[in-house]
């Protein structure tokens, strides 16, 4: 997966070029956006959408959406460079939240560089990551493969579907954060992580299924594996977290314990709640509820989670979730090199370093 | 038009409750948004959704929006009634944009109340304004109306390219605000307001015509119309802030001038800097660059305004555009009482007083 996903990000970078150009100029605003009533301003809309898109883009990522979304074309037996557009598509939404979601948690640093926010200010940022969110959606209406109209209709429905409950998984990860309690169900957890990853995964499957039109029940298994995969990526990064905090917390100088930090009620969290004697239970919610932390209380936390088995717990429910994912494509007749791949990636996400 | 307003507004909040209830619950959820892979969290979607969507709804507004688009399916021969839901559409959306917006400018008040992330935060009220853009879009999924493909995918891809512009427009205003210098046309000001507020004044037009099946003259010409009048309605906003500031300049304590004092390029100022004298253009620039201003440099920056003949220039431009858009539905098959609302409207618009 390593490979493919290297293999194609300068196609990706180029495809999203032809959609959001580095350089805005009036004729790419007339084509893409429709001819104006009055005069477009490209020197505006070059600062308010082209330059912080870029800025961000240039940072990196590894375009996986996109790639994903290009492996599933590719299983479906369809040719990956008919759709790059579509390929797009999940990959501009996802940068479009990154902007919105480090406003909403006034993030200082995006990928090793100060978040947008702080460089072109909150309004042209927030404003550039909402347009993000319609931008993409326009790539149907444009219909570069000529799709017939159910096709159009079916992805759009469906993308509202997604949409929509990406939402109420943010919504409900914000007002978690902001409560002192962790009076949350594991069930809640893995929803709020379903909503809010794993349908922006589904997106990148569903999109793949509908526009190379697709059985019902693939779009289904694709959707699903996705999602399932989206979920144990977000308990591999609660994982992480810890596990890098474990680790870090000898060294001098250098932070540690950030979930435990900002309060985070992940899976480990919920689960060593769950399972530690009253009087540990009672000591880590209120850790985690202090507005901020000596290390020595990191520590504490940190151990109550190691005690109650939380790292063990969280990494087996990941496991379980990338091997449910793998067997929801089991039976699909994708070639043996795709199954390889979407293989390898409920790995991947679950046994990273980074 | 006033009585227009008054009476449909409970049915239009009856609507809206339908689409969002005051209570959420778990059926509420599965209903509307699907069902869960696991489990929801009703009472955080309660606080992340449905609290400040009608925390800003019971401030009051006039659901314009939502009574224009009635008083369209009205004059096209439907009985609004059934189109309720629809109605939601451009109403919600423009809550949605109100809260947006709000966090983009740093608003402390809106509708005489906090602004809603005072209230609730910034993460809360930005993901709730942002979930109020994707939530109306899928009422046209639920297809209360029972509009056959085609219709439903032409909505689609109407809202695709009028809320596409709308960020156009919102990316060129929030960049000459940041700008120092005045340097755009008066056509600019019009394309910014055209995209800003004219996109979501045409989705209202082109939604009833397309879910009412209308044929493409009348849709344009319903789109032009509320194009025209959106435009007329945000030149009033300018004129009445330096009206309002030319009035008040001499009561005490009362604020004034707070256009200026924003800095903001309005069609007055932009005229103004082309018709005075330079020495006059020069120190109007200077009133504005400035990160704040006495209350002699505002009444200076008004008197400027005035030796221009800016106020009679832009109220002439918004009579000249409401003029246009009595002209665009003359020719349209409406009811007498229909045109009668619609030509009342766009005097509205300009001649009013809050």
């Amino acid at each position: 997966m390593r490979e493919t996903l290297a293999e194609w990000r300068p196609a990706v970078d180029e495809a999203i070029a032809d959609l959001v150009p580095r350089e805005i100029d009036t004729d790419y605003l007339e084509s893409f956006f429709g001819e104006p009533t009055y005069e477009y301003d490209p020197d505006g809309i070059q600062r308010a959408l082209s330059d912080p898109l870029w800025d961000l883009l240039d940072r990196g990522g590894k375009r996986w959406r996109a790639v994903l979304f290009l492996v599933f074309i590719e299983g479906f037996g369809e040719d990956p460079t008919e759709y790059m557009p579509y390929a797009c598509i999940p990959e501009i939404l996802h940068n479009g939240t990154i902007i919105v979601d480090d406003v909403e948690d006034r993030a200082v640093k995006r990928r090793g560089e100060p978040a947008l926010h702080h460089i072109y200010g909150r309004d042209v940022a927030l404003n550039a990551g909402n347009a993000l969110y319609f931008l993409p959606l326009k790539i149907l209406r444009e219909n570069p493969g000529d799709l017939p109209a159910e096709q159009r209709l079916a992805a759009y429905e469906m993308l509202m579907d997604e949409l929509n409950r990406t939402h109420l998984g943010q919504g409900m990860d914000i007002c978690w954060h902001n409560e002192r309690e962790v009076r949350i169900t594991l069930a809640q957890y893995l929803e709020m992580c379903a909503c809010k990853t794993g349908c922006l995964g589904r997106i990148v499957a569903r999109l793949a299924a509908i526009i190379t039109d697709q059985p019902a029940h693939v779009e289904e298994a694709v959707a699903t594996y996705t999602e399932l995969t989206a979920v144990a990526f977000q308990i591999g990064d609660d994982i992480l977290d810890i596990e890098n905090s474990l680790g870090r917390a000898g060294e001098f100088g250098k932070a540690f314990g950030n979930d435990v930090r900002e309060g985070k009620k992940t899976l480990l969290v919920i689960h060593a709640i769950e399972e530690s004697e009253p009087a540990k239970a009672t000591r880590l919610q209120e850790i985690l509820e202090a507005e901020t932390n000596t290390d020595a209380e990191v520590l504490e936390a940190l151990s109550i989670l190691e005690d109650a088995g939380s790292i063990e717990y969280a990494r087996e429910q990941a496991l379980g979730l990338a091997a449910e994912a793998r067997a929801e494509i089991a039976d699909l007749e994708l070639d043996a090199e795709t199954t390889e791949r979407l293989n390898t990636f409920t790995e991947f996400v679950v046994d990273r370093e980074e």
